[in-house]
C-alpha cells in the first residue's frame, strides 16, 4: 500500500449552514476516493466557530496556525452567527487564515450549467455566453484590516478603512492571473480597477498590469473599471474569460457572478498560496445562512465544487473530473435545492452525487 | 414680468458624449419652459473639459468654484478624455464639485420603463419588480482623496487609499435616506455595508444607521452587505425601494442598478446639497464614452431625465413631471437609441421628447 498518496485535510466545517454543507463535501470525497482509489484523504475535524467563541471567548485556540500548517489543505465551511458581531467571527477565523498563509490568489469560476435556468436573457447555458473565472486579490487591498476610530461616540466621530497595495502582492497576482489566461482556449483577460477615483493603490494596479502584460504576449487582456464591469456582466458575458480584481471588487463581483450564473449556492472558491509553502484553503463562496440553517435546505453543490478544486489542487485529477463531472450530471438531471428552483434536500442532492460517483 | 421665476443655470458640457446629450437636455428643457411659461432658465454655457486642460493644463480657470457658486444650479455632461489619464480629468473637475459644494447626496433612481426589455427575467416592467432609488454618499468614504505611494517605482513600493467616514457625514446622509423612504408608499430602506471585513468606517455606519432609524419608527428598513446586495439586486428586485450606500459601493451598485433596468444610457444623478447653500449638480451617470462620441449614437434620455430631476429641485414640479412624462412616452413609443436595442439617434430621441412636450 506505499503507493498510496496520502493528503491530510483539515476540515473546519464551522458554523450555520457550513456544518451541512461541509458533511456533505466529506461525503461526496469519500465516495470519490472509494470509487478512484489510489490516494488516500485523511480529515481531521475542527470545531473552531461561534459556539467555541461563545464558551472560551475565542475562535481558535492559541496554536491554530500552527495546527493548520501541519495539514497538505484546508477544508471550510462558513463561519458567522447572529450573537456575534460579523467582523469579529471572520478576523478570527476566515481572514486571518487567508493572510497569514499567503494565499494571494482566491478563484472563483462561474458556469451556467446545464439544467439552470440563468437570472438573465444574456447568460445561456454551458459551452455558451457565461463562463468565467474571477481571480480575486486575497490579501491586502481593503483587507489589509487597517484603520481605525478616534472621538467614539461623539460628533466629531471620524474612522478610517486603510486599503494597502504593495507592488510585490499586486505583481504575484497578476502574474497568476495572465497565467490562468494563457491556459483557457480564448486567453482572454480583464483587469478590473477603479483607477479614476483612487488615484494611488489603483493606479499602480493599472501600472503593474501594464508591466506584467508584456511577459505574456499571447493573452489578450484590457481594463475596466469596477461599476463599468457590473454592466458588462449583465450585458456582454461573453466578452469575458479571466477576470482579475481586488480583495473587495472581487468581493462584490464574485456574488454578482454567482447570482447571474444561477445561485450563491454553487459557487465554489480555492483560496491558494500558489507557491506551497502553505496549505491552501477551499470553501463556498457563501456564508453560515442562518436563515436556512438545520432545515436540510442548503445546497451543497458549491462546497461539492470547491471539494473538487481541492482535488485538483492534491493533484488529483481523475478524482477532481469525477466529482465534477457527478455534480454537473445531477444538476443536469434536474436534482435541485430550492435556491435553484428545485425542491431537493441538502442530503438527496448529496446521496445523487454519491449514487453518479459508484455508477461511474 | 416679475412673476417669472429665474434659475440661473450653469452648463459644463465637459467631454465626449457629454456634450451631446447636455445639447440634447437644454432643447428639452427650453420646450417645457416654453410649454409650461412661468419660469425662465438663465444658461451660461463653461467649456472646461479636456480640451482646455490640453491648451491650458488645467480644467478650469482659478476661480472657478466661485464663478458656479453665483448659480442657482449646474448641469454637467460627463468628463475624460484618452489622451488623459482619468484620474487627473476626474480630479479636476468632477469630483471637487460634489466635495466642494458639499453635494452629500447622490440620487440614482432605477425604473424599467414601459417599451424597455430588460435584462433578467425577474425586473418586470414599470409598476413592476423593479423601482428603486439609490442613494450615494457623495463627499467623503471611498472618494475622500487620502492616500499615496512610497518608494515609487521600487519593488517595495506601496499605496494606500485612505476611506473617510465621519460621524456626521455619514449621519446627515442616512436621515436624507430614512426621510426619502418615508416619503415613498412602501417605506423601505435598505442599508448596505460591508461591515464584516471593514471594521471601523463600515461598523461605524451600521452604529449610525441603528441610532438613526429610532427617529424614523414608520420606516422599514434593514441591512445588507454589499456582496449580498448584488445577490438580491438580480434575484429579488421587488424586496428593494430605497437603498443607502458608502460612495463607492453605490458607486458600484448604481452601475449595476443602471443594467437591470435596461441601460446606463437611462440612468439619470443628482447630486444634492439638501441645505441648499451651494448649487446642485445634475448629471447623467454614464461618462464620456469616446468610442461612440460625435456619431449621434448617444442615448440623450439620462441627461433628460437628471434635468427633470434639476426643474424639481428648482421648484418647477409641473415642468418636471411634463419632461419626465414625455420622456416615458417616447420609450413606451419605441423611440430608442441602439444601447436599448432600437436604431434611433440622439437628435431623433430629443426631437420625439419635444414634440411631445409641445403636444401636451
Ligand atoms: C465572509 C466574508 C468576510 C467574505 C469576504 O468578504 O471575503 C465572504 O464574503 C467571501 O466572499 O468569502
Ligand atoms: C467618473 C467617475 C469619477 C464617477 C464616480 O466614480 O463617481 C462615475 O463613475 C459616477 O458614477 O458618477
Amino acid at each position: 500500500m506505499s503507493s498510496v498518496r496520502t493528503h491530510k485535510v483539515a476540515v473546519i466545517p464551522g458554523d450555520g449552514i457550513g456544518i451541512e454543507v461541509t458533511a456533505a463535501a466529506i461525503e461526496v470525497l469519500k465516495a470519490v476516493q472509494d470509487k478512484v482509489k489510489g490516494f488516500e484523504l485523511v480529515f481531521t475535524e475542527y470545531n473552531w466557530g461561534s459556539a467555541l467563541y461563545k464558551q472560551t471567548g475565542s475562535y481558535t485556540p492559541k496554536d491554530w496556525l500552527d495546527t493548520l500548517k501541519g495539514h497538505d489543505t484546508i477544508f471550510f465551511g462558513a463561519v458567522g452567527d447572529p450573537d456575534v458581531p460579523d467582523h469579529i467571527s471572520l478576523w478570527q477565523l476566515i481572514l486571518p487564515m487567508r493572510q497569514h498563509f499567503q494565499q494571494y490568489v482566491n478563484v472563483r469560476p462561474s458556469v451556467v450549467f446545464k439544467g439552470i435556468d440563468p437570472p438573465t436573457r444574456c447568460a445561456t447555458a454551458e459551452g455558451g455566453e457565461l463562463d468565467w473565472i474571477m481571480l480575486r486579490e486575497n490579501t491586502e487591498g481593503e483587507y489589509a484590516g487597517q484603520g481605525g476610530r478616534s472621538h467614539v461616540g461623539h460628533e466629531h466621530e471620524i474612522a478610517t478603512e486603510v486599503a494597502v497595495f504593495t507592488r510585490i502582492g499586486i505583481e504575484r497576482f497578476l502574474r497568476f492571473a495572465f497565467e490562468t489566461a494563457q491556459k483557457r482556449p480564448r486567453k482572454l483577460l480583464t483587469v478590473v480597477t477603479k483607477s479614476n477615483a483612487q488615484r494611488y493603490g489603483l493606479v499602480l494596479w493599472d501600472e503593474v498590469a501594464q508591466l506584467v502584460s508584456k511577459d505574456y504576449p499571447d493573452v489578450k487582456w484590457d481594463r475596466i473599471l469596477v461599476d463599468a464591469m457590473t454592466v458588462r456582466m449583465v450585458a456582454k458575458p461573453q466578452t469575458l474569460d479571466v477576470i482579475a480584481a481586488t480583495n473587495l471588487h472581487a468581493d462584490i463581483l464574485s456574488d454578482l457572478a454567482a447570482a447571474l450564473s444561477g445561485s450563491i449556492g454553487i459557487a465554489p472558491s480555492s483560496n491558494l498560496d500558489p507557491t506551497r509553502k502553505s496549505p491552501s484553503l477551499f470553501e463556498p463562496v457563501h456564508g453560515a445562512a442562518f436563515d436556512i440553517m438545520g432545515k436540510n435546505l442548503a445546497n451543497p453543490v458549491a462546497a461539492v465544487w470547491s471539494a473538487s478544486e481541492m482535488l485538483r489542487w492534491l493533484g488529483e485529477e481523475t478524482a477532481a473530473d469525477m466529482l465534477f463531472n457527478a455534480m454537473k450530471a445531477s444538476l443536469a438531471q434536474g436534482i435541485k435545492t430550492a435556491d435553484l428552483g428545485g425542491t431537493h434536500k441538502t442530503t438527496e442532492v448529496t446521496k445523487a452525487i454519491c449514487d453518479l460517483i459508484k455508477g461511474m
